[in-house]
């Protein structure tokens, strides 16, 4: 994983190589069978596509297989997702994925019309509503429907907030209160600075493998117990109810049924909380807690890394950072180094079975992978 | 199939429903198991991504995998490499993939950045060479090693042209003569005006299932007998020989072998002729002729539909047209038509085996895909 950041003055292919060395470094591998890279934003801000022959060119890897794959901002996981199935097609036995993003050094205008590129830009987007505006709406629908109150939900980015503390590769070292959260300048009611993340570069890699072949190079693989992709329909208008993501809970119904795992397996979690209120649906629509008592488990403390359901270890999408089209990767990554217990100072106590939820758009396509530990 | 239009005033979603409806139709399917979206420059040109949700909510088929393809002028050839790598996963059977894209209706500076995209922006792109120029450079190389005058490449359009007369969804209905050709407008000295595919708008889908599964829905499924992808150095500059695009050797050599067949088994060829020289360097580096060999084919007739190798037979990139991410999956639908005798006027007698090439930017990347009949 590259350190994210919002100023890293790194070309695209400067952030990839610094995830992609290291992940092909750290596996041991030599030549590669295919790579796959997730970005959501290349095209509009910096006028570059065919991601996928400039990385493998630029690693030297020119001739493998190779193209992008965009998701919104699920384009990390279902990058992870193409990869891991060119190793279940069996086509293809030694896979980079990785996922590359640079939103920093442009004006905010321009990150905001980009981030809109994830709705529907002829009905939507050309209503003037920004992508922060459409999750403001979400939350204040939770809000109002469970009787939850902001506090409850801010306790989310203080939880990611303090776990990033541990992460020197996390874009924001500071520890944060409630009361800074709701205090913080307004973005767009009721969603304030603290409940968002951030803008920032950044770029995370895996190497995939059968498992014969990972067992070559590594006495401790970790295992994808299953990757699942679900989407629903593009904008909130469209849906019945905007307070449940319900490509969430057929992504991981689904990834639980591949893995042979519950909820209650899992213990290491990473979700998606590129704002507050999401974090706390994604406990819930995962599976974890009924609607309306995602916050609940926050402020028991189940989801502290000493807690019963770790979440977020590394700091999470508000606190790591969210590189739209990287987070994906991170987050998987992030799980299989609690996995092989590597995650250093963000270290759980020997957590045997992980799942990452990536989103993109306000919940148009989310990507859930399970992660199990071999030995 | 969409007929590809300079002008056709249809959204995006608007392009991809006319060929996904007929796909889906045609293939008498209910219910998809994912939707992968081949496409290249709507983040640039629309300022819209996640084209896999907002297709799949198009559709009324929300809830499936999916998820948007990108390997520059390839999309449309790398997308379907998804689909095919999405049923050999097992993780889905009845897999939809479209490319679409929309390119007119923008401004000549606006497309010609867009394809650029293709290129290394930092160190080719910021030469102010267009994209038009770069295969120029190509054009001349081949033309001065292989001592092969215009008057011999440019018999490539000339076919593509006389082929697309047949093809009612082809952009251009226009015959035209190897002097057309020669005292057409120069683009990029030495590619002239019908040297060139054109701007367009289009979409093309394909149904994707396991034979078993295949095999309930119609008597005469087409088999995809090998799907292969490569890549080369993205830039001109890096290569040794810029007369030969290596990931089209690398991409066809791969196909041959998982398909179990040679060149001379292929009796209805698609290649990629968005410029000229394109279309008779494919002819040698896909293994039909040796190298500077490729136009003595297209003279002796060898690949008119009548002779021993038809290609291009709908038109081509030229003629039928070039709306960038979707070319490869025209081929690939255009051969399933030609292996089912479906191609109507442009049918030539009785093909089994049938090859398409679609290349992404100038060669970095490129999908072969090989098709065979059933039955």
């Amino acid at each position: 994983m590259a350190p994210v950041s919002s100023g890293s003055g790194k070309s695209l292919s400067e952030l990839f190589m610094q995830s992609a060395l290291e992940a092909i470094n750290d596996a041991g591998v030599g030549s590669l069978d295919g790579v796959y890279v997730g970005n959501m934003m290349s095209g509009f801000l910096q006028h570059q596509e065919h991601l996928g022959a400039l990385m493998a060119t630029a690693l030297g890897q020119e001739g493998v297989p190779t193209y992008k794959v965009e998701g919104a901002c699920a384009s990390g996981g279902v990058a992870v997702n193409a990869g891991v199935k060119s190793v279940l097609s069996g086509l293809e036995d030694i896979v980079l994925v990785a996922g590359v993003e640079k939103m920093s050094g442009y004006s905010t205008p321009e990150v905001t019309t980009g981030l809109m590129m994830a709705e529907d830009r002829l009905r939507v987007g050309a209503t003037g509503i920004t992508f922060v505006g459409l999750n403001a709406m979400i939350a204040r629908a939770y809000m109002h429907k469970y009787k939850i109150p902001h506090e409850a939900i801010a306790q989310f980015p203080v939880l990611c907030h303090k776990n990033a503390l541990d992460n020197p590769k996390a874009q924001f070292h500071k520890k944060i209160s409630v009361d800074d959260v709701l205090n913080s300048p307004l973005v767009a009611d009721p969603l304030r600075l603290f409940d968002c993340s951030g803008i920032g570069d950044g770029s995370a890699a895996l190497v995939l493998a059968p498992l014969d072949v990972a067992n070559k190079y590594t006495d401790t693989p970790v295992k994808v117990a299953a990757s699942a992709v679900a989407s629903d329909a593009l904008s909130l208008y469209q849906r019945p109810d905007v307070t449940v993501f319900e490509a969430s809970r057929k992504a991981s119904e689904r990834a639980y049924a591949i893995a042979h795992k519950k909820p209650e397996d899992v213990n290491v979690l990473e979700v998606h909380d590129a704002f507050s209120v999401l974090g706390v649906m994604a406990l819930e629509d995962l599976g974890f807690a009924r609607k309306g008592e995602g916050s609940a488990l926050v402020k028991d403390g189940v989801c502290e890394r000493d807690g019963r359901l770790p979440t977020n270890t590394f700091g999470g999408l508000k606190a790591r950072g969210h590189p739209v089209g990287t987070s994906g990767v991170y987050q998987v990554a992030e799980v299989a180094l609690q996995l092989t217990n590597r995650a250093e100072k963000c270290q759980v106590t020997s957590p045997s079975v992980g799942l990452s939820q990536s989103v993109g758009g306000i919940g148009g396509t989310i990507a859930v992978h399970i992660l199990e530990r071999t030995k």
